[in-house]
C-alpha cells in the first residue's frame, strides 16, 4: 500500500524543480524525442503497455503526472515518455541506444525519495523498474536474497517474513518505494542502528552502465576481496553512473521478541541520557531509538485523530525504543530493568510499554506518521541532517528561535508557517528537521537557506545523512564535501558517464 | 607482541616472488633509485632514522629483510630504501615525488599479509606507517574512533576496552598488524559474523593519492549520503590507488559478558546443523562460529606441546563458539540451553564451556595457534576461500584425496606434504584450506593450481575470503569475477594512478 500524503489544500503548493532553480537551463546537447526514437522503444519493449507515450499524445499529461512528481509536489518535470522495462537485457538496449543518441534518462523506482532524485527535471525520458520485480533466490541457511530492483521493499520483508528472515532496512514508504531505490539512494531507516547501513548488507548489484554494459556482479558472499568493491558507488550513486536492475543483500534472523516502549521526556539532556542508558543496558537488542518533539506529536495528532494519545498529558519530548531478540523472556527483563532504572533516575517521566502486535503498531504509528501529516497544511521544507548528539536539538530550537521573531509563523492563513520540528534516529545522529508550511514561500526559504547548511557545516555535520542529494542539495554539496572530493566524484561520474545522459542536472 | 611463525626448519624454503612469477619483469619505465632521491627523502623526513637506505650501502642487506619479506618467507623483494613518513604532509611529498620521478611504492603496515601484497617484487621504495601511529579522537558517546593508519590493531582495541568500546575486527595477527592495512586489505577475520564488514563499519578515510593530494574524508557521522562513497574503493584497494594515512571506524559497545564453548562434532553435516542452532538460538549475541578439522588440531598439538587439549579423545571436527552479550545471566542460560539441546540431538558429541578468562584465552588459543602452527615444517600453500556452506568441506576432502593419490604426502622427510587441514570462520562460509609442506615444491603446486581456483569458481566461490589479491592471486581473479568488472577495475586504476607508482604487479 503506497503511503501518501492526504490532505487537500496542498494542491496550493506550487512545485518547484526549475521554478525554485532558475539557474537551471535545458542541456541542448540533449536530443529531443521524436517519434522514431518511440519506435524504437516499442519495439524493444513488446507491448505498447510498457511505454507510456506522451510524444505521440497517446496518452494525457495527467498519465504522466506520476511519473513526472513527487508525493510532495515540490519537483515536477516534463518527460513525455515512461519506460517500463522487464528485465536487464532490456534495460541494457533501452540505455544504449539513448546513450548513443544523446536522449539523458532518470531511473525511477517507488518514487518515493524527498530530494527529486527519481523525478525529472525537463524533459527526460524515465526508465522506471516496476515490472523488474522478481525474488531471484533465496538462501535459507545463509540469509542471502537476490532479488530485482523494482521489488516493492515490503513485498521483500513479507516473503522474508515467511522464511524467518528480515530485510535489513525498514523506512515510512516501504509499502511503495523499490529496493533498488533503496540501494541506489542508500536509504538509511529505522533500523541502522541495529543492522548497519546498505554498504555493509548489500553483498552485489546488478547494474546496466550508460553504454549497456550490464555489470553482473550479484555475489552471494558475506567475504570476497577480489578487487575494487565497484558496487559501492551505485550505492548512494542516485542512478547517476548506472542503474541497478537486481540486488543481493545480506538478511538478519527475525528476531522471534520484539518490544515498543513509548516515553515521555522532560528535555533534550534527559534524551540524551536515556539513549545512552538504553545503549549500555539493552546492548544487543536495541533495534530502534527514535525522537520526537512535542511539536512533531502535536502536529500528528491535530491530522490522525484516530490515532490515541499513548501517553497521559503533554511532554517536551519522546521516544520510541524498540528490542529485538531471540528469547522473549530475556528481552523483556533487560527492558524492565531498564523503564525501573531510567525513571527511577528521573530520566524517563512516563512511559508505557506494547502488550501485543497491535499496540506495537499504535505506538510506532506514532513515530511513521510524522512525515506525512506534516504535510497536511500545504508543504514541508524538509532536512536531514547528520548532526553530533550533543548539538543535535540545538538547531530545532534556534530554527524556531528564527521564525518566532519574523512573524512569518502563527495560526492563521497569512501566516506561511504552520511550526518547526524536530524528530529523527537519535541512534544514528540523525535529525529530521521540518518546517511544516501553508505554502512554499521565498520568506521562508531565505531564512532557512544557506542558513541551516552553514550551520550543520560549522558543526561537522552533513547535510544529507539519508535522503540523498538529488536536485534539492546538489548545489549544497560544498557544505559537507571538500573540492577534492567533489572533483574525484567528478571523475568517477565522468569515467562512467561520458554524455551525462543519467540523472542530468543533480546530485554533483 | 608480534605473532609470527616459530620453528627454523622453514628456513629451508625457497621464497618466491619473482621465482615463482617467471613472466613478471620489472617494468622499465620506472626510475631506478639514485642518491639523489634518497637526499630528497631524507629532507622531507628531517631525521636520518627514518630513511632505511641500502642505496648508499649505509645498511645491510639483514637490515632490509624485515621489510622485504613477509613472516611466511614466501616472498621476497630487492627493495633498497624504506621511508617511514610521520605525518599525512609527509605521505604527500613523499608520493608526489614518487609520481612525478616515476619511483614505483610500496605501502606497507605490519607486513602480516598471506599475499605478498605488503611486500615490494622488485626495487620498489617501501612506505612504512609505523611512525603514523596516534589515536586522534574517541567520542564515547557515539562509539566513533579516529586514528592514524599505522596503529597496531592490538592497541587501538586496548585503548577502546578502557573506554568500554570493541574495535570491530579482530584476527590472529593483531599484536602486530596495523589498522591501516587492516582495512586497506579489507580484513575479515574472528567476528566479521556479529559486527560486519569494514565496509560498514569504517565511516571515513583519509588517504594520499599518487599525485600527492590528500584526500580528507575522516567523517565521524553513521550517516552521511553526500556522494559516491568513494572511501569504499580505498578499503580492500590494497594500497593500489592511494595510500591511507588514518580512517575513522564506528565502533560498538564492548560486551559486558563472554562465554566461549569447545564442542567435538562427528561430522561436516552435523557442523552445519550446529551452526544452524546456533543462529537460531544464540541469535543476537553469537559472536564467533569457528571451524577446524581434526587434523588441523593435531598439526597444532604436535607444536604447541605447551596447550592442552580442552577434550578427551579425537573428534573428526571441533568448533569454536562466543557469545557476548550484555547480560551474564541470560547469555548463560542461552549457551546452556543450546548445548543441552544439541547434545541432546546428537549434533554434538562433547564440548567444554569456559569458566573464566584463562579458560577462554585457552580455547581461544587452539583455534588462533593453527595459522602459525601450519608453518612449522616449513611452509604453507594457503587458500583463504569463500564457498557455499553445504558444499565447503568437501574441497578439504578432495584436495587430501588428490594427494593421497599422488604419493607426496607422508610422514618422512621425502614426502613434501606434511598434511591437508581445512579451518575457518563457519559463520562467514569462509575456508581456509591449507596444505603444511617441508618445502615449497612444483609437484605440489600443480596438484593445487589451478584446480583448487576451477573448484570453488564452478560453486560461485571466490578465491580470496579476506586476504585479498597482493601477488598470489593476481592471475587468478578473473576465476572470481568477470571480464566487465577487471576491465572496470583497470579503470579505476589507471584514473587514479595513471603512471602505475602504486604497488606494482599486484592485484588486478
Amino acid at each position: 500500500m503506497p503511503r501518501r500524503c492526504f490532505g487537500t489544500s496542498r494542491k496550493s503548493c506550487a512545485a518547484y524543480t526549475t521554478d525554485k532553480y532558475p539557474s537551471i537551463k535545458r542541456d541542448s546537447r540533449f536530443a529531443e524525442l521524436t517519434p522514431e526514437h518511440v519506435a524504437f522503444f516499442k519495439e524493444v519493449l513488446g507491448k505498447d503497455s510498457y511505454v507510456i507515450d506522451g510524444v505521440n499524445a497517446e496518452v494525457s499529461v495527467d498519465d504522466m503526472e506520476p511519473y513526472n512528481g513527487d508525493w510532495m509536489r515540490k519537483y515536477r518535470g516534463h518527460c513525455k515518455l515512461v519506460l517500463k522495462p522487464g528485465s536487464t537485457e532490456e534495460v541494457s538496449k533501452i540505455l544504449k541506444y539513448c546513450n548513443d543518441n544523446l536522449l539523458a534518462v532518470v531511473p525511477q523506482g517507488g518514487n518515493t525519495g524527498l530530494v527529486g532524485g527519481s523525478v525529472p527535471v525537463f524533459d527526460e525520458i524515465v526508465i522506471n523498474t516496476s515490472r523488474l520485480n522478481k525474488i531471484r533466490s533465496f538462501d535459507d541457511v545463509s540469509g542471502i536474497l537476490v532479488a530485482d530492483a523494482g521489488v516493492v521493499l515490503e513485498v521483500a520483508d513479507q516473503y522474508l517474513a515467511e522464511r524467518g528472515y528480515l530485510f535489513p532496512l525498514d523506512l515510512g514508504a516501504k509499502g511503495s518505494c523499490h529496493i533498488g531505490g533503496n540501494v541506489a539512494t542508500n536509504a538509511g531507516g529505522l533500523r541502522l542502528l541495529r543492522y548497519g547501513s546498505l554498504h555493509g548488507t548489500v553483498l552485489g548489484i546488478e547494474a546496466v552502465l550508460p553504454d549497456g554494459t550490464i555489470l553482473k556482479d550479484l555475489s552471494t558472499l558475506r567475504k570476497d576481496n577480489t578487487g575494487y568493491d565497484l558496487k559501492q558507488l551505485f550505492i548512494g550513486g542516485e542512478g547517476t553512473i548506472g542503474m541497478i536492475t537486481a540486488i543481493s543483500i545480506h538478511c538478519p534472523q527475525r528476531a522471534k521478541a520484539k518490544n515498543v516502549a513509548f516515553l515521555g521526556v522532560d528535555s533534550y539532556e534527559k534524551m540524551q541520557s536515556a539513549f545512552r542508558e538504553a545503549k549500555a543496558q539493552l546492548g544487543e537488542i536495541l533495534s530502534a531509538f527514535e525522537m520526537m518533539d512535542a511539536r512533531s506529536q502535536n502536529l500528528v495528532h491535530t491530522v490522525r485523530t484516530d490515532l490515541k494519545r499513548p501517553l497521559d498529558g503533554e511532554h517536551p519530548f519522546y521516544c520510541l525504543i524498540e528490542t529485538s531478540g531471540s528469547n522473549a523472556e530475556h528481552d523483556t527483563e533487560k527492558l524492565e530493568t531498564f523503564l525501573e532504572d531510567v525513571m527511577g533516575k528521573e530520566i524517563v517521566t512516563d512511559g508505557v510499554v506494547a502488550q501485543d502486535e497491535t499496540q506495537i503498531k499504535a505506538l510506532w504509528a506514532q513515530r511513521e506518521s510524522v512525515p506525512e501529516c506534516l504535510g497536511h497544511w500545504g508543504g514541508v521544507y524538509k532536512y536531514d541532517l547528520s548532526i553530533p548528539l550533543k548539538d543535535m536539538y540545538r538547531l530545532v530550537e534556534e530554527t524556531k528561535a528564527k521564525f518566532d521573531e519574523s512573524g512569518l509563523i502563527g495560526e492563521t492563513a497569512e501566516h506561511p508557517v504552520v511550526d518547526v520540528v524536530g524528530y529523527g534516529h537519535m541512534g544514528d545522529s540523525n535529525l529530521h528537521l521540518n518546517v511544516a508550511v501553508r505554502r512554499y514561500d521565498d520568506r521562508v526559504e531565505k531564512i532557512l537557506e544557506p542558513w541551516v547548511y552553514e550551520w550543520v557545516s560549522a558543526v561537522k555535520g552533513s547535510i544529507s545523512a539519508e535522503h540523498g542529494l538529488g536536485i534539492a542539495k546538489k548545489n549544497f554539496v560544498g557544505y559537507s564535501q571538500s573540492e577534492t572530493k567533489i572533483k574525484l566524484m567528478k571523475q568517477i561520474k565522468n569515467l562512467y558517464d561520458p554524455n551525462g545522459i543519467m540523472n542530468p542536472y543533480k546530485y554533483v
